[in-house]
C-alpha cells in the first residue's frame, strides 16, 4: 500500500468515527455550530478575500477560461451569501429522527422506520469555492461527516473556508473532523478516495461529465450524480401562444449554462406556424443559434439543420434544437427517447394533454405551462442543494437534506422468538 | 454486436415499452390480473408439478446438493402458498401515485412529490421456482416491467410459471411483454444482459455472495442486493437470564441458512458466568459448533478458539461465535466494524443501554429484545418482499413494493418564466 493510500485511509478513519458522534448530536447543537460558522465566516471575511485572490490571480496567471474565473471569484457580496447561506441551513427542519412509519405486529413486535444520516459523504468538486460551504453546512444538519476534495484552482479559497467551519466546530460538541479535506491534489489521491468504500457511504461528483465517468467507472462507492441536463420544452396544440413563446425563450436563453436550461424544444405542428416564427425570431435576435429539424429552416435563414446527434446534446449555450412534432405522443417519445430525464415541461391549456404528460415523462422533474430554469432546490423550497439527481434510486431531482439521509428499521419486543 | 446481445436487447426493448404502458395502468386492473394468475396457477398445479418433476430428476442425475434440491422442490402444498402469496399481494395497498409532498411555491407554482414506478427490473436467481411468481407479482403490483433471469436447474419450473403469467396477462389491459424471462442459460447471455443501463432501471440479483460481487464487478446498472447477513445479538449486563438464553438461541438455531440468523453472539463479561454455561450447553445438545474467544473456552471444552476470520465470517450452517465484551461500547464497536449491517439485536431491560444501541448500530436493521430470524419482510408487514438491502441508498431492510418505486416532481404553472 502506497503512503497515499494509508493517508488518505487515515483521513476517512477519522471521518468515520466522526460521523458516529454526529449521529448523536441533536439538531439544536448542530444548529448553534452552524450559526457559530455563518458568523465567523462574516469575520473573516477579509482572510477569505485574500486568499482568493491568490487562486484568482493564479488563474488569470495560468490563462484559465473566464467562466472559470468567474465561478471561482469571491467578492464582499458573494462571501455575505455564502454566510446566510449557512444561516439558512440551520433554520431548515430537522431531517433526522423522524418517525417514516410505525407498525405493531400481532406477536406484539413494534417496527418503527426512522430517518437516520448516510454516514460519511464524500464530495469530489471543481472550481466554486462556495460549493465547500454549502455542501459541508447540509451535511453537519443531516448528522453526516464530510469529506472535500476540491479542484486544485480553488485550493486557497477551499482551505480558508474549511478551516473556519473546523475552528467553530471546536466550540462545540461536534468533531473537527466531521468536516475535512483532502490537499493532495494529485491523481493518486483522488483514485485513492474512490476506493474507501469502507469509510465513505456516497459519494458526490460535482463538476463535468468527464468527472462523474470518471468515478463511475473508478469507484465502488454508491454515486449521486447527474450526468446531463437535456432538458425539453414541449408546446403543445393547446398552448397560448404568448406563453409559449415566452417561457421557451425563457427556458432556453436566462441562463443557458445550468443543467435546468432547455435544449431542445418540440413544437405541434398544428400550431408551428403561429407559434415558430416569433419563438425563432426572439430567440435569434438574442443570440441564440437554432439548428431545427428539416420544416423550422422555413422561418428564418440563420436556422442551420439538426443532424440526429443534436437531439442527444447539451449545449449549455446560446444553442437550441427545435423539432416540429406529429402530435403529443411523438414529443413523449422523442423525450423519453433522448432527454436525460432531468427535467421537461409541456406548455398546453389542455387538462388532459397536461395529465398525460405528466405522468408519461420518464424524468425525475416534470413541468406544465413553466420554464424548466425553476429545476432547482431553492426555487423547490428545499433550500440549498447538493446537486439535481437524474438517477432513479434514492434522491431523485433537487438532492437536500432528505437525500442526505437514508432510515433504519428499529425492532422492539418483549422477548418474542420466532416460530 | 453478438447474436446474444441482438437477442437480449430485443426482450429489454420490449420491456421498456411494456414498462410505459404499465405504468398508466390502474391498481384495480394491476389487482385483477394478480388474482387471475393466482387462480391459474392453482389450475396448472398438473402442469407445474409435471415441469418441476423434470428439474428434480435432472437435479438428482446430476447430484446437486440436498438442499439445493430441496429448493427447487414443489408439491402441491407450495404451489398453494405460491399462489395465495400472489393473492396476498394484489390485496396491498397501492404503492403508486402517492402524494409524498406538496408545495406551494410564492410564485404560484404547485410542486408535488409523487411515487412512480421504477422501470424495469431485472432479476438474476438461481434455483428457488417461488422467486420468479414472487418477484413477477411484486413488480406487477407496483407497475414495473420485469425480464427473469433464473437458474437453469429450475428451467421447467419457472418456464411454466412465467407462461400462466403471461397467458392471463393477455385477458388484460396489461401487455405480457410485462413479464418476460430470458431462456439461454450461456453465461454470455448473462453478461449481455448486465450491459443493458438504457432499458433497465435496477437489478436485482437474488443469490450468492459470488453472483452478487459478478454484478457490481460486470454491470453498470444500479443494484439492490445485500452481500452478506452477519448477525449480531448482545447480550447487556442488564440483560434477563432466561430472555437471552432463550433469544440467543433460536436467533441462531432456528433456520441457520437464512440471512437474519444470528452469527456471532456478544456477552457482556459481568453475566457471563451466569448466561453462557447454559446457553453454550443448549446450543452445543443442539448441535451447533462453538468458536470462542479464550474465555468462552472453560465453559465447555467443544468450544474451539475462535480466529479474527470468525468474527467476519456468515456461517448459515449450526456454527456460531461467541465473545465476551467489557460493555455495551465494546459491543457497539466489534458490530460496526464486524457486521454486514443486515440486522443486530441487544437484549437488555435497562433502557437507556437499549436506546444507545438502537442509536448507534449501523445497521439496517436493529433490534431490542428480540430474534433476529425476524428480519424478514413478511414478518415486517410489508408482504414478500424481493431481497433485504444492507446498502444505505434508496431501499433498506426489507425490500417489498415501497422499494420498488421512486418519485417524480410534477411542477405546476400558470405561465411563470423565472427572473
Amino acid at each position: 500500500m502506497t503512503t497515499v493510500y494509508k493517508k488518505i485511509e487515515r483521513i476517512c478513519k477519522k471521518s468515520k468515527l466522526a460521523s458516529y458522534e454526529l449521529s448523536n448530536i441533536s439538531n439544536f447543537e448542530r444548529n448553534k455550530a452552524l450559526i457559530l460558522i455563518s458568523e465567523s465566516i462574516i469575520k473573516n471575511t477579509k482572510k477569505i478575500l485574500d486568499a482568493n485572490k491568490k487562486d484568482i490571480n493564479k488563474a488569470k496567471k495560468n490563462n484559465l477560461p473566464l467562466n472559470l474565473i468567474d465561478r471561482l471569484f469571491l467578492n464582499e457580496d458573494r462571501v455575505n451569501s455564502l454566510s446566510a447561506d449557512i444561516k439558512n441551513i440551520a433554520k431548515l427542519e430537522d431531517p433526522l429522527g423522524k418517525k417514516l412509519s410505525e407498525n405493531f405486529r400481532p406477536n406484539g413486535l413494534k417496527i418503527s422506520k426512522v430517518s437516520v444520516p448516510l454516514g460519511v459523504i464524500a464530495v469530489v468538486f471543481e472550481s466554486r469555492p462556495n460549493v465547500a460551504s454549502d455542501v459541508a453546512s447540509l451535511c453537519l444538519k443531516s448528522g453526516n461527516s464530510v469529506i472535500l476534495k476540491g479542484g486544485k484552482e480553488a485550493k486557497n479559497s477551499t482551505d480558508i473556508i474549511i478551516k473556519v467551519f473546523q475552528k467553530e466546530l471546536l466550540k462545540t460538541n461536534i468533531l473537527p473532523t466531521s468536516v475535512t479535506s483532502i490537499k493532495d491534489y494529485s491523481r493518486d489521491s483522488v483514485n485513492q478516495l474512490f476506493k474507501m468504500d469502507k469509510y465513505i457511504d456516497v459519494l458526490i461528483p460535482r463538476g463535468g461529465k468527464g468527472l462523474i465517468d470518471h468515478v463511475r467507472k473508478n469507484s465502488n462507492i454508491p454515486v449521486f450524480s447527474h450526468l446531463d441536463g437535456i432538458c425539453h420544452t414541449y408546446i403543445d396544440k393547446y398552448a397560448s401562444r404568448k406563453m409559449a413563446i415566452d417561457i421557451a425563450f425563457n427556458a432556453k436563453m436566462r441562463r443557458t449554462s445550468i443543467c435546468g436550461a432547455t435544449e431542445t424544444i418540440l413544437c405541434h405542428s398544428q400550431v408551428a406556424d403561429i407559434i415558430l416564427p416569433s419563438l425563432v425570431n426572439n430567440l435569434i435576435e438574442a443570440g441564440c443559434r437554432i439548428k431545427g429539424s428539416t420544416d423550422v429552416l422555413k422561418y428564418n435563414k440563420k436556422v442551420v439543420r439538426a443532424k440526429e446527434s443534436d437531439w442527444r446534446t447539451e449545449y449549455l449555450d446560446s444553442i437550441v434544437s427545435i423539432k416540429i412534432v406529429k402530435d403529443i405522443n411523438s414529443a413523449i417519445k422523442h423525450i423519453n427517447h433522448y432527454s436525460s430525464k432531468h427535467t421537461d415541461a409541456i406548455i398546453t391549456n389542455n387538462k388532459k394533454m397536461a395529465e398525460s404528460f405528466l405522468k408519461n415523462i420518464e424524468s425525475a422533474i416534470v413541468m406544465h405551462n413553466t420554464s424548466t430554469q425553476f429545476a432547482d432546490g431553492a426555487e423547490f423550497g428545499l433550500g440549498s442543494e447538493v446537486g439535481i439527481s437524474t438517477g432513479k434510486l434514492h434522491a431523485r431531482g433537487p438532492v437536500s437534506l432528505e437525500g442526505l439521509t437514508t432510515y433504519k428499521y428499529l425492532v422492539k419486543g418483549t422477548g418474542q422468538i420466532r416460530n
